[in-house]
C-alpha cells in the first residue's frame, strides 16, 4: 500500500496539535468575551448554495470540491464559513437580531494541480449580522487586537472601504460593470507590485489616463487624517469615506488605531463596505493572519431581501500556527503531568493511577513492563514533568519515589503530598 | 434559491452548540486525565487508503463519499478515525510506542438514498497502539466510566472477545472463511432478535444443528463467573476466554465491572480480540454510546508487519448529545455574562464594555440603539444573567444600573464592585 496524504493536506502530530488547540482555545475565549455565540454547520453543503451568485464567485467555485451522495444529489465541501452562515440565517428567519456568532471549522479549496497550497485549512470566523453601525466594525477590530494580544503576537490592522473604492473608480470614469474585476486587480498591489497591476488593468482595456488616475488615488500618502482630507477634496461626498471616518473615530474612543490604506481591496466579490486585514509585525508570515469586512449584499440574497447588514472576519489558524511555531523555542510536547513506572506492582500501580486521575491529575502509566531506564527515556522524550516509581518497597511505606524530570531530583513522597504538589 | 441542508446533515444552533462543546470538552479532559495525546488528520484521505482490505470492509466502503481533486486524484471523506490513525502510524514508523492518542472529528457515511441516518457525525476516539496487555483494555473501560460519570450519565458496559467467538464457531464446525459473515449476523441479535438472526444464518446455508449449537452458546446464562465456567467446559482452551478472564480481573482491581456478553459481536471486520460497548441505563437512546475493541490486524497491515497490538474506542457525540438534551430541563443558552444597554451613551459604554472584557467578563452590548424594553426582551431571550443600563446619570455617578435578570432586582453599582460580583 502506498501511504500518502492527499495533496495539500497535512497531519498534526500530538506536539503540533497541542499548540493548535491552544490557539483555537484562546480565540474561542476571546470570541465569547465579546459576546459571540458558537454555531456549527455541516462540512458538506448543497452545491447550488455554494454556487449562488451572491456567494464567493467564480474564482472560488473553480476550487470547490464537488461530490454526490448515493441519491445523486449534487454536493460540495464548504470553501468558507460565511456562505453556510448566510444559508443558516436564510433557513432560520426568526433568528434574534443582531446575531453575533462565531464558528471554528475546516474549509476546503482545491488548488491548481501542481500547487502546494493547503487544500484543507481551519477558519475561525466571527460575524455580526443585523447591525449597520460602524461601532460593530470597531468592536470587531477591537476583538482582533485582544485576540492577538492573547496569542502574544504583535499586529498591524489595515482598513479601507469598498464604497470608497467604487467612488474612486466612478471618479476615474470606470463603468460599474467593470469595477469588480478592477478591484480584484487592485487587490494584487501589495503582493505583486505596481507593474503587475498596471499590466492587468491594461489587459482590461483601461486607457493610460484612467490607470494613472486610479493608481494616483491608491498611492495617496500621509497619516489617516491627511489621506481623508485629500480624498475629500477629490471625491467630495463619498459615503465610504464617511464610514471610514466614523470607524476610526469609534476606534479612538476605545484607544485603538488602524491604518487607513486606500489600496486595500480584498479579493472576494461579496464585500460592500469596510474591509479589514491584520498582519503580523515581525514574522516570515507575510500574508494577512485575519481578514474580512462588510458584506451587506449576501445575506439579503439568502433572506430574499434587498440588502441586510453583516460584518465579519476570519482568523487563519494555519498561518497563526506557523507564526507561533516559528517564534517559540520549545514546544509543549504533552499535557500529561505524571508517568507511573510500576516495578512488578502493576495492579497496585493501576489503583494509584486511578486515584491521581480522580483528583484531576493527567496521569499515564507503563503497561508494557519496560525497564526503568527505557521508561525514563520514554517519559523524557515527551518532557513529562514527573515520574513516579512504584516498587514493593514504596508500597510497603505507602509512598512513591517521585523523580522531578527537569532537576533529576528524587524523593519518597506519600500520595496526599504528591497530590498537593501536582495540583499546585 | 432553495435553502436546504444536504440530506443526513444538521446545523447546531448556538444553544445546541454550547451543549455539544461541553460534551466534547468533558471528553477531551478525561482523555488527557488518562494520558492520551491529541492528533489531527485531514478529513479527506486518498481513496485507496480507505479502501484497503484491512480497513472498514465492503459494507462501509459502499457508504464512503468519493471525490476527485483538480488533478483527478481519487479521494474519499473519512468514514472513521481509525483508518487515518493506521495510515498515520504507517507514515510515521518512528512514533514512540505505546502511542496513546485521542482524536475528535467529523466522519461521513453516505447512507442509502431514502435513509434518514446522519451522513456526517462527530467521533471522539481513544486508542492505545503498541500494548497487548489486557491492562490497556481495562484502562480504556475505566476511561469510559470516568467520561460518562463526568457527563452525569449512568451506563452499563458490555464486553466480549472475538477470538472467543471464533473458537465458538470452530466448535460448531463453521469454516474459518464463513465466520466473518456469521459474526456480522450475530451482531444483529440484540437489535433485531433471534428470528432475524436465525433466518440470516439459514440463508448462509448453515444447517439447523449448527445454528442451534451456536445460538445455544450465545444464550448461556448466569453471572460473569458462571458464564466463564460453562464456556470453559465447552471450549476447553480458548485464548479469548483467558483474555476475558484477565480483563475482568484487571477491572476488579480498580473496582470496576463489565457484563460479559457472549453474543456481543460488533459489526466491523477488523476486530481481533476484546470488543466493548457502553449503553445508557435510562434513556430513549438504545444504541451504544461508546464502542470499540482490539484490532491487532489493521495496524500490522499498514506497518507492513504481520500483526501489531491496538485497542481503542469511539464515543458517539451525537447520541450522547441526544441523551443529555432529552434529560436536561433547561438548556444553557449563552456564555455571555452581562449585556450593556447604552442610553445615548454609546461611546462611554463601549469603553466600559472594553474594561469588563479586559477583566475576563463575557460582555455583549447593544449596537442598534434599541429601546430599553426591546433590549431587555433580547437579553431575556438568551437568558443572559445580568443587564447594565448606562445613561447620563449613571456616567455622572461613575456607576451602572445593574439588573439581575432572574430576580428582576436593580441596583446602582460602581465598576469595581461589578467586576468583583461577576468574577465570583
Amino acid at each position: 500500500m502506498d501511504l500518502q496524504l492527499p495533496k495539500g493536506t497535512r497531519d498534526f502530530s500530538p506536539e503540533e496539535k497541542i499548540l493548535r488547540d491552544k490557539i483555537v482555545g484562546a480565540l474561542k475565549e476571546v470570541f465569547e468575551l465579546y459576546g459571540f455565540a458558537p454555531l456549527e454547520t455541516p462540512l458538506i453543503e448543497k452545491f447550488e448554495i455554494l454556487a449562488s451568485k451572491y456567494a464567493g464567485g467564480a474564482e472560488i467555485l473553480k476550487e470547490t470540491f464537488r461530490l454526490k451522495d448515493q441519491g445523486d444529489r449534487e454536493l460540495g465541501l464548504r470553501y468558507d464559513l460565511t456562505v453556510p452562515l448566510a444559508r443558516y440565517i436564510g433557513m432560520n428567519p426568526n433568528t434574534k437580531m443582531p446575531f453575533k456568532r462565531y464558528q471554528i471549522g475546516e474549509v476546503f479549496r482545491d488548488g491548481p494541480v501542481a500547487s502546494s497550497r493547503y487544500r484543507q485549512f481551519t477558519q475561525c470566523d466571527v460575524d455580526v449580522i443585523g447591525s449597520s453601525s460602524m461601532a460593530a466594525d470597531a468592536e470587531i477590530i477591537s476583538l482582533i487586537y485582544t485576540a492577538f494580544s492573547k496569542l502574544d503576537l504583535e499586529i498591524a490592522v489595515k482598513v479601507n472601504n469598498r464604497k470608497l473604492l467604487n467612488d474612486a473608480l466612478n471618479y476615474c470614469g470606470i463603468e460599474k460593470s467593470r469595477q469588480e474585476s478592477v478591484i480584484i486587480s487592485i487587490d494584487k498591489l501589495e503582493k505583486f507590485g505596481i507593474n503587475v497591476v498596471k499590466n492587468e488593468l491594461k489587459q482590461q482595456k483601461l486607457d493610460d489616463k484612467k490607470i494613472n488616475t486610479i493608481l494616483g488615488i491608491l498611492n495617496i500618502q500621509g497619516n489617516n487624517q491627511q489621506k481623508i482630507s485629500q480624498l475629500k477634496k477629490i471625491l467630495k461626498n463619498s459615503e465610504g469615506l464617511v464610514e471610514i471616518e466614523q470607524l476610526l473615530e469609534c476606534l479612538k474612543i476605545i484607544n485603538l488605531e488602524a491604518d487607513f490604506d486606500v489600496s486595500l481591496a480584498r479579493g472576494l466579490a461579496y464585500y460592500t463596505g469596510t474591509v479589514i486585514e491584520a498582519f503580523l509585525k515581525s514574522s516570515s508570515v507575510k500574508s494577512a493572519v485575519c481578514a474580512g469586512g462588510r458584506y451587506d449584499g449576501m445575506l439579503g440574497a439568502f433572506l430574499g431581501k434587498g440588502s441586510y447588514p453583516a460584518v465579519g472576519i476570519s482568523f487563519g489558524v494555519d498561518r497563526v500556527y506557523d507564526a507561533i511555531f516559528e517564534k517559540q523555542k520549545t514546544a509543549q510536547k504533552t499535557n500529561t503531568q505524571i508517568y507511573i513506572i510500576p516495578i512488578k506492582t502493576l495492579n497496585e500501580s493501576l489503583k494509584i493511577a486511578q486515584q491521581l486521575r480522580n483528583a484531576g491529575i493527567n496521569t499515564d502509566i507503563d503497561l508494557l513492563d519496560k525497564s526503568p531506564s527505557r521508561n525514563l527515556e520514554y517519559a523524557n522524550s515527551f518532557a513529562i514533568p514527573y515520574v513516579a516509581f512504584i516498587g514493593k518497597k514504596e508500597l510497603e511505606e505507602n509512598k512513591v519515589k517521585l523523580r522531578d524530570m527537569k532537576s533529576g531530583k528524587e524523593e519518597m513522597i506519600d500520595l496526599q503530598t504528591l497530590l498537593k504538589k501536582l495540583k499546585s
